[in-house]
């Protein structure tokens, strides 16, 4: 049996390596640069795989999917019916929180004033309001939602969330579905999204959410942090809502076109800052024994854990 | 009974109206507005007041200083042999842990690195290593030190802390005096600083100390962070140790003469953070209510909380 690696925009050779340093002995193939036997792959290792390519492995029999987002690999027609694993270690939750947590303070702080100042050689007190006069609202209560919403707690954030259904999470307010939007984004001053791309959220971050943020909060108006996926926000209405002072400012992560055109408006932005998809950036190493492990696992019988819901679609 | 308020920097009438809010009918007088009885004063508020003007108080019952550090108070040498309350809010303590918080991600996560990619307009991916690949040694375990050490650890950042005399904290390896000094800069990657300025920490971020860190961690070189006091930092020193790649960057809230003039060549630097000694900046509404709690505590009979050492200086 043969681990099949099939992540075109990956270091194919890294990965092989921190791959055989734990797959025991198990044969690894790597798509694009070894031949191999389609019937021999039965684990497919993937982050956007050639459209096609993983219908053409008769036994395959799991997908483990390099990275949180599934939505571009269940856009190939031709899936097969394989359960999907999202490669969710607790590293990347982990590091998703260390990416939201510094966004967060980044804003509430004033940090990019203060680099300014800096630069100015101005010795100048901005607003900074204390953590408990800020309210931080999270969109999307899975494991990355969740823990994030325990640092923000601790730090003595006024923190509520929004999921799709009704959820409980220990200690925050929380609304659901389109009903309790509305209320959600009222008292939100920092708007946390870390929601999956599906139909129903595809384009959610718009002009008409935006104007429903609280305007009255300390931080002078409402900033958005998306950490989710591109898909999730129309760009012009964010440049629109910031030259407008409906957005006060944004942290984003993740864009519609990426890697995000030079050309982009985004990039010039004092009130905007930009990272390169790397939120939730594992460590490689980490993820390999984590598949390892649930490649063990399933061979011993057990049961594949985060498994996609192709219906849910997350 | 009049309460004084001697805080020459701050804005006396915004101070004067936060304190009658609170205050219960209690007179008020701003040192150097106010003609007033110096026999009538039982409490000043002070920050950096002008030496002498405490002594001149005969019937004074409580110094409340306004901020953690009381060295340029302890200064004056005809300072009145009362209890000197530290205004330690839980919001002070929050504030700073706030300050910590987003210097100690800043460095681990490169964000002075991805902003100099967004100014290029510049796709690319930084090194970030893991909150569990990084050591971060905090010096100075008073309740500022222990509340940041709480979040790091909850950040998954691998925290060690030293003190001048030996301390247990929870969840952390600790190290204390002299002779525990070394070991623990051995192996720290990010070094925070929340020390008091008394004769034994004066000038004890050198460029001795620095060569001690950790030289082979994660980051590629160790980052300073001090959020003490700024004589705890040889400013030359700290200028030299960055050139020589000695230390890789720094965060500094402090600094040995403030404002930091505008020709220092720390304002320049771009592996410099500089922010004008708000890290811990309370919201003052906040601490006036304190304020006035103590002194209805003390007058009932009971013991002033958070009284300075005078013997340690802290």
């Amino acid at each position: 049996m043969t681990i099949l690696f099939a992540a075109p925009e990956f270091d194919a050779d890294a990965w092989r390596r921190r791959i055989a340093a734990v797959a025991g002995g198990r044969a690894i193939a790597v798509e694009g640069s070894d031949a191999y036997d389609p019937a021999a792959i039965r684990y497919a290792l993937v982050w956007q795989p050639p459209a096609g390519l993983l219908a053409a492995l008769p036994n395959l029999e799991a997908i483990f999917n390099l990275g949180a987002g599934v939505d571009r690999l269940m856009a190939d027609t031709t899936l097969p019916d394989v359960p999907i694993v999202r490669v969710v270690d607790p590293n990347l939750t982990g590091r998703m929180t260390e990416w939201v947590t510094l966004q967060v303070l980044t804003h509430q702080r004033s940090a990019l004033a203060f680099l300014a100042r800096q630069k100015a050689h101005e010795w100048v007190e901005e607003a900074s309001p204390a953590a408990s006069a800020v309210r931080v609202g999270i969109m999307g209560l899975g494991e990355l939602g969740r823990d994030a919403v325990e640092v923000l707690v601790r730090l003595g954030f006024q923190v509520a969330g929004w999921s799709r259904s009704a959820r409980t999470v220990p200690g925050i307010e929380t609304h659901s579905g389109a009903a309790g939007l509305d209320a959600f984004l009222a008292r939100t001053d920092i708007l946390v999204v870390l929601l999956p791309l599906t139909d129903e959220t595809r384009g959610i971050l718009n002009a008409g959410l935006f104007a429903k943020l609280a305007r009255d909060g300390a931080l002078g108006g409402p900033v958005l942090i998306n950490a989710g996926r591109g898909g999730l926000q129309v760009e012009a209405d964010i440049l629109a809502a910031l030259d407008a002072g409906v957005l006060k400012a944004a942290s984003l992560d993740v864009f519609g076109t990426e890697p995000l055109p030079a050309t982009s408006p985004l990039w010039e932005r004092d009130d905007v800052v930009i990272t390169p998809h790397v939120a939730a950036i594992s460590d490689p190493s980490a993820l390999c024994r984590g598949i390892v492990a649930q490649i063990e696992a399933h061979e011993r019988g057990e049961e594949l854990k985060h498994v996609v819901d192709r219906a849910l679609g997350y």
